[in-house]
């Protein structure tokens, strides 16, 4: 017996709330009835576009109620979503496309342009409108409608979902019906009440942090309120129109938008909870917060792309003074079926308040990385996701998260690998050495910091280095700050950059 | 990937929760790393006293510590716990043991005669103690402590459930750790908050109506309070003394507590939710409980043991008035996770509204009936339970059972099957022909009633025969009432008694 398939989670939507609202999207209501059939009818045009069981649909789309239907659309035929990042470099888009192989690319107004571009370069033989209203490309509703396949099994994969790779090639992350279903069973501390739940989207659908909460909102017949981009106002316009109970935020827009001009005029009495996850929540933005919205609840979860949710620290520890306060730091209590150890270099499980690398083993890891065995066995070993991160378990069992064995920011939400930017400045042929690290940053949490040497006799500004970066990777990874070093970069015995004697020394200097 | 199993949930318990409590029973409270440990020591103990993978391990116990304990170590060492109802016969208790072919017997102080008894006449060949003092049979704390086995697979069974069977012979549900923590993950609507969880389990835990909540309280790392038995008083008192937060109780029970002559001095503020299965909640006594106990919220779940949950009717709906008024004579919503199809007879899917077989397909199904493949695929067809209980689902998804194919009659929370009723009353000599049939009971729900028509030249006095059963099966399963015909039962053309012709007489009689 396993966790319903996510198509089910439709049925059953549709069955226990047909005449509710399912997806709300601007000026359109479609209850849940309408989106099952709508769902159903896309998964046919897909059977009728030539995709298959296991073939793969990329989607290069802004949120919408299209994409949500896509997503299950995708399960129902067995086919298997590759949703893209959007603010990519159009070169690592089509690396991602090329990775993917996918037989079709879903696509709409906004992105269209990118897609007919990845199309031209050959790395996807065909391109369709996601939305209805046809463009240059023509709409996936044009297709004909083909017979749908029987529904298929639970742990086929449904989505892969790209994350950057320490090795330069996008690693694709698998997961299938049951991990994504068992996620929201084991992660239910963090919805709260999931009653009449009213949902805004704003995370984007192409990270597991969005699709997390599609599927939850979908299972618990729930109304999905996507929107297409973050804007402070847009998500407080959005929460009052739609009287939204939930809405996930990382703790850098928990600050935009109560930073928002308008704030005060907004009518959020209908809002529950705020969930947010990527990064812990500052004590001083939590105090404006519980001051601003004095009846909502926080709720954060840490996890990755590979584990989906790992701990989750729940509302009543969101809390500056008294007996259970304290836990704010940490990432909270593992999932009632996320067995969380913390393990020493040597294997052995940390003592409680020892550092080590955070490891899981849960119902809701990724079956592995998409054709490429050699890094799915190097993270995915005797059943537990080895995280890269590393931290510790205290007393009460609460885990804290200090310090990332994968050298990755964390921007705005965005991860970004450090080796990524650092290959970019390489490129460059002024750049001798480079190290980039992330330094704290009030507003996304960590900003993308290079230190570079350049070579004797050479120039070259940090705005040109910058400029240089952002041809070639998305905006959000290339540097916004550079400093520059006339001494060679401090050295492991093994050659590798010592990051923390970097980070160390602009603390000392102040360059923060 | 599947769901953690049940030993996981103490590990992860006595990791988040170590120093909290675990389980008060009586004047004992212990931690949950003490009931980890404890539960483990049980664990050796037992593969000591032979207990092998896929061993047997009938308890014969009144709810306890040691019982949760029980049910865990065995599930550690992938061996089958298989409870047996404490209020059955002699006979039925060695029937199903002889069924169940259990390497060991763990029994109480209450119980050690009985299963003395069963051990003479042969139908297990060991008898220890669980509780720790020792009367005439050591305790299993006597053993030798053995080497524990790897845990075994969630899918592997770790419990027969025993149902009376309309076929006479006992079936032995299997359940296994995949299907009792998947209801738990499906089901959570009926818990409420789970947070800090103090469940008094009144429930005996022979029945998988218990069973679910130890799962469900191990799994939020919560408080058990065992009752040894039901007793309306001790329930107020315990829920007193402890704090407790939940309770389960049918809807006679809930009566009885309200009933209790010192309700009103007892402190009930802690107590958040009432949970109650087996039967509607009549109207008249939902409106005295919330005026009681305007502070607790209501529960209703339905399901069988060969199902556990199907539907949860959610709190907010237990209310007279208003627009979600209505569906209190209703089972509620099928769980998620749990895909309930309501089938004519020709196998097709009824209509809203539409009356006929209530069929589920979910996680939380059993795997089969023990070494009875025909039973199994008789009630277990392409992925579906078919239930045997007749009913209709609502525009809203709301199902409402009416009526069970099963000639099934539960009464004070007991499933009694009628056939097995009429077996005993046709082993007394005077008996020409009966009928078994529930009747309305302001208390029970439903009490045992028997319709008789006596041989030509007997007689027989209604307590004679009340009397005669009792010797033969169950106190609870006897007739508490006996209607005498001196015209032959009506039939149907298949020969079949119309109990529905017999019902409709007695009530134009007034026999109720």
């Amino acid at each position: 017996m396993s966790a319903p398939h996510l198509w089910e989670l439709v049925e059953r939507a549709a069955l226990v709330n047909a005449s509710g609202e399912a997806i709300i999207f601007g000026d359109s209501r479609t209850t849940w009835r309408e989106t099952r059939d709508a769902t159903e009818t896309l998964a046919m045009k897909l059977v009728g576009a030539g995709v298959g069981r296991g073939d793969r649909v990329a989607i290069l789309a802004a949120n919408s109620d299209r994409f949500i239907q896509a997503l299950f659309a995708i399960a129902r035929i067995g086919a298997i979503a590759a949703p893209i990042n959007t603010r990519l470099a159009l070169e690592e888009m089509e690396g991602l496309a090329r990775d993917a192989e996918p037989r079709l690319l879903l696509t709409d107004a906004a992105f269209e342009k990118q897609a007919l571009t990845i199309q031209a370069q050959g790395a996807v033989p065909i391109v369709a409108r996601l939305d209805a209203v046809s463009g240059a490309v023509s709409s996936i509703d044009s297709a004909q409608a083909g017979a749908l396949p029987p529904l298929g099994d639970a742990s086929d994969t449904t989505c892969l979902l790209y994350t950057g790779g320490t090795t330069g090639r996008p690693k694709g992350v698998m997961h299938n019906s049951d991990s994504l279903v068992m996620n929201v069973f084991q992660s239910a501390d963090i919805l709260g009440s999931p009653r009449d739940m009213r949902f805004v989207h704003v995370a984007p659908m192409f990270h597991i942090g969005a699709i997390a909460y599609v599927v939850a909102v979908t299972m618990h017949a729930g109304t999905h309120i996507p929107l297409p981009a973050f804007d402070p106002e847009a998500v407080l316009n959005a929460i009052g129109a739609n009287q939204a109970t939930h809405v996930t935020l990382v703790p850098t827009m928990i600050a935009r938008v109560l930073d928002c001009p308008t704030f005060a005029d907004k009518n959020l009495s209908s809002l529950r909870r705020i969930i947010y996850g990527a990064s812990p929540i500052p004590e001083t933005l939590l105090t404006r917060a519980i001051e601003a919205l004095p009846h909502v609840e926080f709720g954060q979860s840490y996890g990755q792309t590979e584990t989906i949710t790992i701990t989750v620290l729940p509302a009543q520890r969101h809390i500056t003074s008294g007996a259970l306060a304290g836990k704010l730091k940490s990432a909270g209590l593992p999932a009632p079926g996320a067995m969380v150890e913390v393990r020493t270099s040597d294997g052995a499980i940390a003592a409680r308040g020892e550092l080590g690398e955070i490891c899981v083993r849960s119902g809701s890891l990724m079956s592995g990385y998409w054709r490429n065995p050699e890094a799915t066995a190097a993270t995915l070993r005797d059943g537990y996701v080895h995280t890269g991160d590393i931290g510790f378990m205290d007393e009460e069992g609460f885990v804290t998260v200090v310090d990332r064995l994968k050298d990755m920011i964390i921007t705005g939400g965005e991860n970004v690998y450090s080796v990524e930017v650092e290959d970019a400045l390489f490129r460059h042929p002024a750049i001798a050495e480079c190290a980039v690290i992330g330094l704290p940053h009030s507003e996304w949490g960590e900003k993308v910091h290079a230190v570079v040497r350049l070579k004797d006799n050479t120039r070259a500004s940090a705005e040109e280095l910058i400029a240089f970066c952002r041809t070639r990777i998305a905006a959000f990874k290339a540097p916004r700050s550079i400093t520059f070093s006339a001494t060679p970069l401090p050295l492991s015995g093994a050659g590798k950059v010592l990051k923390r004697e970097i980070r160390d020394a602009l603390a000392r200097e102040g360059a923060r």
